[in-house]
This record gives structure tokens, C-alpha cells and sequence, in this order.
């Protein structure tokens, strides 16, 4: 293990609990040392592995027997190229495995795949669920070179965070599935990360929107919002996510003794990755509208002075609801499974989009699977996609399976009710209602863009296809001319 | 004018029109050809300029005074890069001016400011109104080294379209205010220009949305939709993609006597740069969502076949629609007027965000102003937008003008009352909708961001600011622990 910052250290110890023996190295004495100390007190055990710190990359290399599998735990960007190249120069050969398990852009891991090709196996595994994750159980999407997963399976599947039959956490020394699963070539593990990542933005924010709803238009304290999640988090909406905002909800402030979120400033910040994959869905032409908005309202509560100003200026204009609360907080629940759902069919389709870019072949079921412990979308919920993708592993749409459709036929009268009831009450819901507007449009066999077509070719003559002719060819109208006569282009 | 395209042979046009004596250059000969014959025609008449054909770059340069003053209409990428390389070889001097008028990425023209310093003046024109603006009057932001401006701005002023006092199109050749300005330094130009055109693609976006509407929900006809956008084009919401649209609508198929719009597939295109400005806008934190949802309709569009399949599986229990045309109109009308006000807020809050970023002190009346006439988004309304600016160019947010506070506060219960029945109908109208959720999420002075910062301090322990400390300060619970003890981070 070369990196033994906090990811680095969790995951040697993570190996040695599960009696795999790790040599690790880093520049950082202190790293060294803490790492040494809590690894020697875990392998007092017998059935555990054995610890030992090299002194350098050359002492590393020569600890290891062949092929040596080398996991690289470093800042993402040039420092892994560097890290490599001194390997390298150290005598790392041909058939020697380095993993690269750090936040690595998947552009990065693909340049990394080719470039290094012939002088080392390289592999990359994206790790979820931070330290915790890391020491008892991560999320691993591994990819790379197919002959280094044989070697570096074993490791990962023991290590994995573990489901039981019906996809609920274990402990992850138990025997069940492991959240670790070969996806591709090196960018598929990053890539898949990231999409994660947008998920669970979305997911962060739709649950938020419905704590503002029952907030502003059902007049609910914190705590009764928390009784409500804790409900709600024992039936279909379960998850890791929705579990941590029940009981975020009914925390006292140590201080002042109120509920401490309304103690907590209403500024979100954000690292990137959600916007990362909303760049991404946007340039792969793949809707993940719900991503999108998620990143701009955390972009938008940043601006705390302008909200203020705002909300003392601008015209509200609300109706007021009179609707009754047992139903309506029906229908809110309706609506966030239903925009979860889509925010996930959202995912799913970026992922195939970029999978057939790429002729990744990524395996939905199994991204499904291994998301079910170990990261923070972590869900019952998986559990059923799994299942689907398992049934069908080519199904062009989540939304199109007969599951989902029956939790659709049931839920989307409340998730309209709930939507309409935030407009006319002045509360944003964007990413329910995104999510919303993205199943209409979907379901639209007619959309509007054959008026934008008609808009386009009148100013800039970039032409429009006709419905009574193949569709691949391409007609202009002479929209400036008396004439308005129709060419074939 | 070095390039005689479609674009560059009618800037050139529009120069000899005005009187000024343009020296063409082209690679291919037939450009060179055509440019000449339509020049000679115009120079007969003696007010106009003089045209001629240089035979290379060496005989164009030896053509012009000092300082020369040369165009360049080329595709954009390296070939700028190239033209003004063969251009230095050809003896350029130092105090020459080269403004690049193609799709150049303003990142590009910040490129070439830099590179080309020293060596020539380096300039950049984004030219907006395709070839019937360059020909007749297209909208000039200009940008780049401002003694360059000076002799650039009489060219410029006079080819530009012209508006009268009261911001309406008049002809080029009568005077008025010239829709050219000088906005800063080399990349303003054309970012302003993107900017532009993500404001256009959401534009296009809300009007189809409200076709859709009044096709879907209010069951009327193509022709009686046009009629009602030909009403609507004289009042707030006039506009040249308004007055276009109408026009779309009431056009018969030549073919067979159909609303020509119906015989048009409903599949959009783009070339890109709507995606550039939501790409950008994410990147800069600043939230054009209805960029955005116009970027994502346009892709999801895309897949007919998939809308078409989804349409016949999925579960759309609407609700009927039981109101009053007329009243139904009026809300819409204010739904659509609210929704193209909160894109050009998030369109000017864009570019505001990015003047700051790089000290470009943009004048935000003048863009306004300059977009009045030429380009494809040229609409009354810009006066408004014109007029805001100049009386405060401080102002923080375009929604707090008073003026528009004042139709606000008469259009956003209309604006609500469509986007409800819009929903509960299952027509799609994400822009119209999107902007209405911005809307209530940047007046609510209590965004739930509180429950996401917890959310992140419990599973990263990212930290929190708190109500009452300052906000620089960062908490972190420990949410692990029994005790659950709070920590300044």
C-alpha cells in the first residue's frame, strides 16, 4: 500500500483484518508510524495478516512476491503518474499489478491504461464510503486489466462491504455478496464513481426538498419531520441517506436545546463530483436533469444574502393549502419515490449511454448490487434494480420495467398532487418536479420540438425532417420568400 | 477580409454597402468569384465602396494603409491560429489590427490576446444574426485591444442593425443606435455571445413548452395557436422568436394542406453552443436552469422511438382540465412572461458572475442594448432590460428592478396557475417550471441547505456553519459517537 493517509491506512488495516499481509510506505513518517501501530495491535490475532512498513519504494518492491500487486492510496492528478514512474525505475515488471484506488478522473485512468501498457498491469478501483468504508466495508468499482481482477479479487471481495439475500447490510465479515465487482476497462471504475456521485446529490436534494415542504407548507417542526422520514425510511424509500436525516432531524442542539438543523446556516457547499456528472450528462446528450438541478440549488442557497434580500422584494403571491395533512404527506411520499426513481433511471441511462460509447459492456446489475452497502446511496432500493437489470440486462430504460411501472401506477397521482401543491404554495421542489417533467416528456410520443425544428430552420435554415418521409431526410421552406416553396436538402 | 464564405462575403457586402473599401482574400477561388460579382453590382453606385480581390495574403497586406485593419472570417479552431501566423510572415506590423469575427471559444480569443501581444493588435467580433444580419445588420460584440476599438468602431457602428428610440429594428442605413459595442478584453466577446445563445435556447424552449400547452391541455389547433402568439408578439412578450413562431404556425404544408408544424418531426437538433453556456454556468456555480432544462429537452427529444414506447407503457393518470380558456391563456401568457424574465435574470447573472471572475467590467446596458436588433433574441423586452441597466449598473440581480418587481407581482400567480395545471395535466414544461422553482428557491431566505450540510457532516464529516456563530466557522458533530458532541472544526 503505497499512501497511508486516511484512505490508505483504513484499507491496509481492512486487508490485514481479513488476513491478507500488507507492506505499506509512505513519505509521511507520522503516516508510518500510526499506521504501524494500529495494524501491529490488530494482528496480536493469529487469523489476522501480518503488517510491516518498507522503507522505501525499492524495499516495498522487494517484500512482494511475484506478480506483486501494488495499491496506490495518493493524491489524484500527476502525483500517481509519478508514484508509477518511480516503481518503475525501481524494478516493478511487466506482470506487476499497481491499483490506483484514489478519487482519479476516468479520463486519467484511461491515459493511464495505455500509456502504461506493456510496462505494468495497470488497474483502478474507485472506492466508496469514506473511511468507515474504507476500514469495515467500502463500495469497490474496479476496472483495468482483466488478468489483474484474478489477483485482486480476492482481496476485494473479502475486504467489500457484504449484503445478505435480501441486500441489507452485513457485517463484512460475514459471508454474503461483496460490493465489489469488476466493471471494464480503467475509466469504467471512476466513471461509474462519478455517476455515484451525481446520484447521490440528487438523492440528497429531493430529500431536502420534501423537508422543506413539510416545513413550509405543512407548518412541521423538525422533529415531526424526523418522525416522518423514520417512517417513511422503514418502507420503499429506505436508505442510508433517508436514515441519517431521520435522525439528523430529531438531534437536540448540545447548546441551545433546539433542534440543531434549524441551528445548522442554509449555505450548501459542494467537491465537484455532482458537477462533474452533470457537465457529463449534458455532454453526452444524456438528460440527468435531476443532477443538474441538484447542483444549482446548492449553487443557489450559497448566495444566503441575495435569498434574503430577495425573499423581502420579490412578490410571493402563494395560495394557500388547505389540503389534509395525512394525505398530503401521502402524496409527498408518492413524489420523492418517484423522483428517486427517476433520478436513479437517470443514472442508469447516463451510464449505458456512455457503456455503448465506449463498448464498456458495463454490467447494470451488478453497479446495482454493489451499491447496496458500503457508499451512501446505499438503499433497499438497489435491491430492485438489481433484480431488473438481472431479468434484463437490456432493458433501455429503469422505468421501463413492469416493477417499476406498477409503483408508477400507483404513485404518480400523488407525486402531481405534491408537485402542484409546492407551486401554487411557493415552495421549490426542482428536482422532484425536474424529475417529474423529465417522465412527462419521456411519455410524450409528441413533443413540442417540431415547432423548434420549424424556429430553426426559419432563422438559420438548419432544416427539419417530416413525419411522411424517412426521417434522415432533410427539408427547408423558403420562410423569407412569397414563394414559402419546400426544398429537399 | 481575409475569407468569403457565407459570412464573410456579407460582412464584406455590408462594409462596400456602408462605403467602406474592403480588400478580399479566399483560398478558393469560386468564393473569390462570387464575393467580386455581387461587390461589383453593389459599387456601381457611387456612395458605395470599392471592392477588389487580393491575389495572397503578401498583395492584401500591400494593399491597405497603416495601421491595416484585417478581418478574418475563417472556420474557427487553428486555422485562426494559422491565418495570422501567414500573416506575420507576410509582413503584419505591430500597430495592425486582426479581428477574428468566426465561433471562436472566448478561451481561444483570451489565447490569442496573449500570444499575439506585441506582434499585431489582436481584436475579436462575435457576429450574431447569421447571414441575413451580416449582410443587412447583424449584433457586434466586440472585444479585445481597445486603441484597436477606435478604428474599428466606425466600420463596425455604421454595418450594425440599428434601432430607433424606442429599441425597434429600423434599416442599417438610417440612423439610430448601432447594435456594436465594445465589451471588454478579447474573450468578452464571444462569451458574451455564448451567453447569448444558451439565453436563445431556453427562449425557443418556453415558447414550444406554452405550444405544447395550449396544443395538450387547451386542445387547440396549430392555426389557433399561431393567432394567439400573434396577439401575444404585441404586448410584453414581443420578439422575433415570437413573431416566428406565430408566422411556424398559421404556415399550410405546400404538400398537403396540413399545419406545416404538424408534418414536422418532433426531433431536436443543436450544434452546441446552448450546452456550452449550461457547462459553463455549472462550472461558475451561477444557476442558468433554464438553460439547462432547454439543453436536456432538446436531447430528450432526441429518442423518439423511446418517447413513443414510454407513452404506451407508462402510467400518466392526469388530472382533467376543467378551467377557463381565456383565464387559462392569461395565465400562461404571465407563466410565459415570468419565465423568459427569470432566464435573461440568470442569462445577466451568468455573465455577471464571470465579469467579476475575470475583471472585465462589463456593461451589462449595452449588451442589452446591442441585442435589441440583429440577433435572433431581439425583443422589446430588451429595452426594458437596456433601460434597468443604465439607470443601475450596480444592480445586483436583474428580478430586483423595479419594474419588474411591479409585473411580477401581477404575472406570478398566473405563472403558478399554468405550471399547477401543467402538472397535473402531464404536459412537460420544464423551462417555464424550472424558472418558477429559481424563483421560489432565490426568495426563500430559508433554503433546507441546512439538512444537506448536516447530511455532509454526518457521512464526511464536512462540517457545518452555524445560525449563530459566524459563518466562517465550521462545526462538526460527532454523529458516530453516544455522545454526540460538537466540535469547532
Amino acid at each position: 500500500m503505497v499512501g497511508l493517509g486516511v484512505m490508505g491506512k483504513s484499507l491496509a488495516l481492512n486487508l490485514v483484518d481479513h488476513g491478507f499481509s500488507v507492506v505499506g510506505f509512505d513519505l509521511s513518517q507520522s503516516h508510518c508510524l500510526r499506521a504501524d501501530k494500529e495494524a501491529q495491535e490488530l494482528s496480536i490475532n493469529p487469523n489476522k495478516g501480518q503488517f510491516k512498513i518498507a522503507q522505501n519504494l525499492k524495499d516495498l518492491l522487494s517484500c512482494l512476491a511475484t506478480p506483486r500487486v501494488i495499491a496506490l492510496s495518493v493524491p489524484a492528478g500527476e502525483i500517481v503518474d509519478q508514484v508509477i514512474e518511480q516503481l518503475l525505475q525501481n524494478g516493478l515488471e511487466a506482470q506487476d499489478i499497481v491499483i490506483d484506488t484514489g478519487n482519479s478522473l476516468w479520463t486519467d485512468s484511461e491515459r493511464r491504461e495505455e500509456v502504461f501498457a506493456g510496462r505494468l498491469r495497470f488497474f483502478s478501483t474507485a472506492v466508496s464510503g469514506g473511511e468507515q468504508g474504507a476500514r469495515h466495508g467500502p463500495s469497490l468499482m474496479a476496472s483495468g486489466d482483466p488478468v489483474a481482477w484474478k489477483h485482486v479479487e480476492p482481496m476485494w471481495t473479502a475486504i467489500a462491504a457484504k449484503v445478505d439475500a435480501n441486500g441489507l447490510s452485513i457485517d463484512s465479515h460475514q459471508s454474503g455478496e461483496a460490493c465489489a465487482a469488476y466493471l471494464g476497462p480503467a475509466g469504467a471504475g471512476h466513471y461509474v464513481k462519478m455517476v455515484h456521485n451525481g446520484i447521490e446529490y440528487a438523492d440528497m436534494q429531493i430529500i431536502c426538498e420534501a423537508y422543506q415542504y413539510m416545513r413550509q407548507v405543512l407548518q412541521m417542526s423538525a422533529t415531526e419531520i424526523g418522525e416522518v422520514f423514520t417512517v417513511w425510511n422503514q418502507g420503499a424509500l429506505n436508505s442510508y441517506l433517508m436514515e441519517i436525516s431521520a435522525d439528523i432531524l430529531k438531534q437536540q442542539d448540545p447548546r441551545t436545546g433546539n433542534s440543531l438543523v434549524d441551528m445548522i446556516l442554509d449555505v450548501a457547499e459542494q467537491k465537484g463530483t455532482g458537477l462533474w456528472t452533470a457537465v457529463n450528462a449534458l455532454q453526452m446528450g444524456s438528460p440527468a436533469t435531476t443532477i443538474a438541478q441538484a447542483v444549482f440549488a446548492r449553487a443557489l442557497s450559497a448566495n444566503k444574502g441575495r435569498r434574503v434580500k430577495a425573499s423581502s422584494i420579490l412578490p410571493s403571491v402563494k395560495q394557500t393549502c388547505l389540503e389534509d395533512k395525512t394525505q398530503a404527506l401521502k402524496a409527498l411520499e408518492d413524489g420523492l419515490y418517484c423522483a428517486k426513481l427517476v433520478t436513479y433511471a437517470q443514472g442508469f441511462d447516463l451510464l449505458k449511454s456512455k457503456s455503448e460509447l465506449e463498448g464498456w459492456q458495463l454490467n447494470f446489475s451488478d453497479i446495482a448490487k454493489i451499491w447496496r452497502s458500503g457508499c451512501i446511496i446505499r438503499a433497499a432500493f438497489l435491491q430492485n434494480i438489481s433484480a431488473v437489470y438481472e431479468h434484463n440486462s437490456e432493458l433501455d430504460h429503469l422505468l421501463f420495467a413492469e416493477d417499476f411501472i406498477e409503483q408508477l401506477s400507483k404513485r404518480v397521482l400523488g407525486w402531481r398532487t405534491c408537485s402542484a401543491q409546492a407551486i401554487l404554495s411557493g415552495v421549490a421542489m426542482p428536482a422532484v418536479i425536474s424529475a417529474l417533467n423529465y417522465y412527462d416528456a419521456l411519455s410524450s410520443s409528441l413533443s413540442p420540438a417540431n415547432l423548434l425544428q420549424a424556429q430553426r430552420d426559419y432563422f438559420g435554415a438548419h432544416t427539419y425532417a417530416r413525419v411522411d418521409e424517412p426521417s434522415t431526410d432533410k427539408f427547408h421552406l423558403l420562410w423569407e420568400s412569397e414563394t414559402r416553396l419546400e426544398t429537399k436538402r
